[in-house]
């Protein structure tokens, strides 16, 4: 969650037509890596095609459900090209080169299902959570995905899965494998709502065994953040899962719909989770400041105790300490060890006043 | 509510197939108990079938309920015969044994009705409360529980109910026993909130009459984050309820909606109690706070008093302890006698003064 | 609102079967009290009948409307002969018995309109607001209305209206009864929400003029309870009412419903009161707490001016105590007089500085 | 606002029958005002009929509009002989006379709408919001207006619009009055929340530039139960006027329907307006808490530094005091200048001490 | 956001009749600036005419968009004089002229559709957000822009494009002509938000790492202000582009459709923005109170250490400057070493007590 990250696109893109092709996002060098998978029931190809040429639409009638998985939006003129031959809106475009753009859903004439949402990592070198601006393009036997460059690509599993069985995945068309990639980033979300409510019970046991300082309460506003930069990401997916069960779309199979509603039931899980860690942490607060004022209590009554012993002690030898000519106490044989006695009187008494009002 | 409990979950389902069944609840030993028991008005059988084959789907036309309680639910293979026995959709499945799904609803095609929620007991022993995760499928005729397998069947009373008298429950078909199970649930839900609305008066009792100490304020907010938790399993029940009653599968009769509508009732006055619980504990804390201030203020303007009395007599009994050969007053007669009448002066003043700001 | 009596409802009703009639409330020693009144434009009978077997079911065709106050539902028997005479549905008599239950409406089959609110009465000895379950069954041609019992029966200035003129509740039929007994109700209400409005500007006079104690955010607290009770009570209502509007029933006549607008007009008014002083209570907090933190400011400038002041003086009078041999000052002839005019000086230089930082 | 003007409503109102015309506000002496106005595009009359029997229903064929202003609603007499007249519904009289009536729109059987709500003053003598009740009933083509009486007919504008030009309120139905009528008040709510602005700007000039006192706390709390009260008095406005437009009433003609759809927007508007300045105030509530704490902050540094510079150098002095007889260092020369040296380094490093810690 | 900028407009409308042409905002001396740009894909005219004839209705065959773009809208003959032409509504005229009306969409019949917004800059100067009210007036083929004058004019970039390409602006109708100047305003709500995300950026920097002072709060609360207001001015317009959406107005062509809802969807990106800004500012107002709370606990502390070693230290020295005749203990050799001794084991303790309290 790099703060500053977010600055520059709204100046970039600034007075510009809408529908200008632009990258917002982190610069990357490298050429963007693009795979083609073809498969079915019984079959499947993998191709990592370098000429973007072998990504041509498919012929309709093809047996086939074809996969291209674009791993790198930095360069606009791929995403363009892709666009040109799939006959992608340009708005659509605009969206996938968008890394600021929130998850979305939107359908554009019953030939095309476009959905865009993040993939959240927990990068543990940076101790961040890093996103990742992923979007599927549902068409009516293919399915294009396009994701941000990072270490490793998200949909490697789901790759897997296809070559190992012919399972489900296999057996199953396009709006499936829409599915089945959507779940592979809610898996995630499940992930990281889970390092957090860790991080929660480490809070809770520091703040309220006590053990807590300034510094807690810098780390579990920097969790208040993320909670909510979390809930703004999680959120719009809610919305995104119930157009694509209400719409009807021809491209969703009827068989699909049970996936997706589990999948809706997963996201709402999660925003649940977070919506009560939210809670949590407003109540964590809440017993941070009462200990801090309790503290600030005992305190005080150190204090306190201290000067109400010790001043009237001071006083009183302060007292002997004139040195007036006629002080008769001062020539008393014992005068010296009344005044410790009266001494000691005080003290007794003044503790057992504190006893009393329980401040010892 | 034992914290750490869920933190397996995510991962152990990670990049699975949707629909793989794994149990990701607490590991236990024994083999899944599971009881049969099939009655109508006139008649009942139970049977506690060590065989699955005995669990064998009943014929559309037998003149019973059949019941299935599964009693454990840590061996996914049970679940997996039962399932396919009765033609159930692998997700539903997954539901089964998921035990950190909340509460929900899912209608398969008006030939299953499946609710999924959650019992609470509270642990005497523990000191907290326990979850358990409990699944009803309703069918045709039969009715199939699953739960997880704890110290006691917490369907028990109703296996009695149907033992002693061909009441209602006999009478009545297997939504009626559906609802019955339900019913049991949520009468467990009052018990609950009353041990809370007892601990919520005794943290009353001692906040208000200021007897608290920062532990109660560590009790109030585990209550808090109780109620949370108690509102987050009782609240999608509201929904479940509403679906049922609402979509009017032909699985649930005219008859058995009077008790529905009983129960959403119910659910309604358990969230109702639980919101007016929440609303109290803020209320607490705002009191406890006040009452952190006032203390601190009583100990401040003791200390204040102590101070602003004695250190203008030290200061005086300091001004004769001057060593100056020549100070006129220490020669005098009386000179000791005044410096105390002064010190009497003085300190009368200051009380008077701390009396009329009503600080004494 | 006596806190613990709500506690053994749930243990009491657990594992019964659904519909079974136990009474929950404040056990009561006397017989119930059955009150039946016939009436309409032109005539009408009050019958105190000491054997159920009077209240025998009306033939429908009686040219009277007939209302049956049932005083007292202690003993479930005669609740239960009554529902059994009315052919009434057991949740209903259920309902009627359970004191805890909340205010709702139930339609049973357009024959019966059964609904149950709360009556209201400040008890000025117990300084408390004591609850009556009221419950109003609503038939063809007559009106059963079961209540607590109490020291007086709610209802009697309805009885004097019907018995000293044949004015509108003559006129009219069962329907509007129920409005007139649901109208004395909340007419009730107005008297609770003066009163508490009267106890705020009390308690807000107190707070504003800067005379309250911890005593009275205790009383403040006292009042956001009986507040958020109230409000319990009273906003079922609203639906309740909305229901009766909507649902159309044949037994709800056309020229009763702008009466029934009149009612949920009031509830509305009363909800809305309650409101704004629910928002007025948390200002009332915010005032108190500024108060008491300026108080501390203030305890806190005292102490820190008396300290500012003393201190330099105790110290220089120190200087001049110690008994080294070669301090020349000692030996001026006016270096005890300078000493005193330094001392002067410090402390016109601090209440000066004082005065300036506004702390005098 | 004054606070207990309303408390003796419930209590007069208390068991009479409903519909009882009983009116509730301030005690008033003079006879209720009446004026006559018939207007049409080409001509009008006014007049100030004494005897009520000028009021007579006109004959729908007139071609004028006839505007009924009755100025006073303290005779329950006169609204009921006008009620008479007009054929008008118990409730509706009631509701006129019923100065704690909220704002609310009845329609009865499409041949009157009654529209009731409140006129705000704001009192410069008094320093407070003046209420009037204003009630509007509008027939086929006529409108009567009550209002309460104060020193002015708040409808005199309109009065003049219709004698000076034939414009648009001349041109346009008895609808069109009551929209006119209506933005005449709700122009007043803009001169109310203006006043509000104002002062809301004055107490943040107040609190940010630091001038604020315990006094001002008690302005914004005012302020407060202010904006809360308005928002109660405006907001259901909204709903009124979104039923006149939804309603299609025969009586509201079409092209009126946009100078409604206007007032709505204005109402709007205040409501935003209102809402804002909510959250205003709770901020500067933030802002003045943290100039309070700050503020003790700064005193108990002061305090502080006092303390940790003259504790050790008063005992540093007290040493030296010491009456023992073997002191070597109080036999030294330059002991007692050493002594000083001594005291300045304290001094010196306790200052780069607190610089250091920027307490200083 | 001059504050007092609106105190004139409820006055100065107050009491006259509605629709009357009022211009409530600052005061202006120029003469209106009118450009009237005509295009279609082939062609284009830009023309500055100094006669509003020149702006005369376009015949509906014309092949050309007919854009008016009035710049300044103090003088408000002109606008009535352009409302005369297109037979605008009067209420229309009016809302173009109020500067305080708050962005709202109407439709007038089908045959104009009209739009306001407001134009949110930064000026650098005034380091303050500067508000322009704009009006867009869609009619067949025509579209009137209305804008406040500043010092230029905002439109300017679209009219760059019409005359550099004939791109999408040029090729589509007026309905897209009014999107792509509310996409121009939309593009700076952007730059504003970024801004502030900026600032907020800052302030958390400065308050995480504790260098906030009492000035940053100032700070916070402006900014909140500032939120409070883009808010306000940018929440309308989600239901302005819904309206649009929803309505199917014949003066929107299909085609445009996905603009709009690709603006909605800015819009609500925005909105989420600044929501999650105003949850960011409440929870840094928490870490400075936490740390204000802190550094007081920790002021307390070292006050209460000082004064409990030097109290006790004091005091001892004190006892030994008492002048008893007999005290035993001034004769001793070593006595004096002795005390020394016990006031270092005293401060020993002292010290060890508080490093175990964790105090030091």
């Amino acid at each position: 969650m790099s703060r500053r990250r977010h600055n520059r696109s709204a100046e970039k893109t600034l007075g510009t037509s809408p529908g200008t092709l632009t990258y917002v996002g982190v610069e990357i060098e490298h050429a963007t890596k693009i795979k083609r998978i073809d498969y079915n029931a019984t079959d499947y190809h993998i191709d990592a095609p370098t000429k973007l040429i072998a990504c041509q639409l498919p012929v309709p009638e093809t047996p086939y459900v074809h996969w291209i998985d674009v791993d790198g939006i930095h360069e606009p003129q791929v995403v363009a090209a892709l666009g040109k031959q799939f006959h992608l809106h340009p708005l659509l475009l605009e969206d996938v080169l968008n890394t600021e753009q929130k998850p979305k859903i939107d359908l554009y004439d019953d030939t095309v299902v476009f959905v865009t949402l993040k993939m959240l990592h927990h990068s543990r070198e940076r101790q961040e959570i890093e996103i990742e601006h992923v979007s599927l393009v549902l068409g009516k036997n293919y399915l294009i995905s396009f994701q941000e460059e990072r270490s490793k690509d998200i949909f490697d599993p789901v790759i897997e899965r296809i070559k190992l069985s012919s399972g489900k995945t296999r057996r199953n068309g396009a709006d499936y494998l829409l599915y089945a990639l959507m779940d592979v980033i809610v898996d995630h979300y499940f992930l990281i709502t889970e390092r957090i409510g860790e991080k929660m019970d480490e809070l809770e046991d520091e703040i309220v065994q006590e053990r807590a300082t300034q510094q807690t309460l810098g780390i579990l506003y920097k969790l208040k953040r993320e909670l909510a930069f979390i809930r703004r990401t999680v959120h719009p997916l809610r919305d995104v899962i119930a157009t694509l069960l209400r719409e009807e779309s021809e491209l969703i199979q009827h068989n699909t719909l049970p996936y997706l509603h589990d999948l809706a039931d997963h996201v709402n899980q999660i925003i649940e989770t977070l919506e009560s860690y939210r809670e949590l942490t407003s109540g964590l607060m809440d017993v941070y400041y009462s200990i801090v004022s309790n503290r600030m209590n005992s305190v005080m009554k150190t204090l306190t105790i201290f000067s109400a012993i010790f001043m009237p002690l001071t006083f009183i030898v302060g007292v002997y300490g004139m040195n007036f000519e006629n002080m008769p106490e001062l020539k008393t044989r014992n005068g010296y060890f009344v005044v410790w006695g009266v001494m000691v009187v005080v003290t007794i008494g003044m503790i057992t006043y504190f006893r009393r009002r329980r401040w010892m």
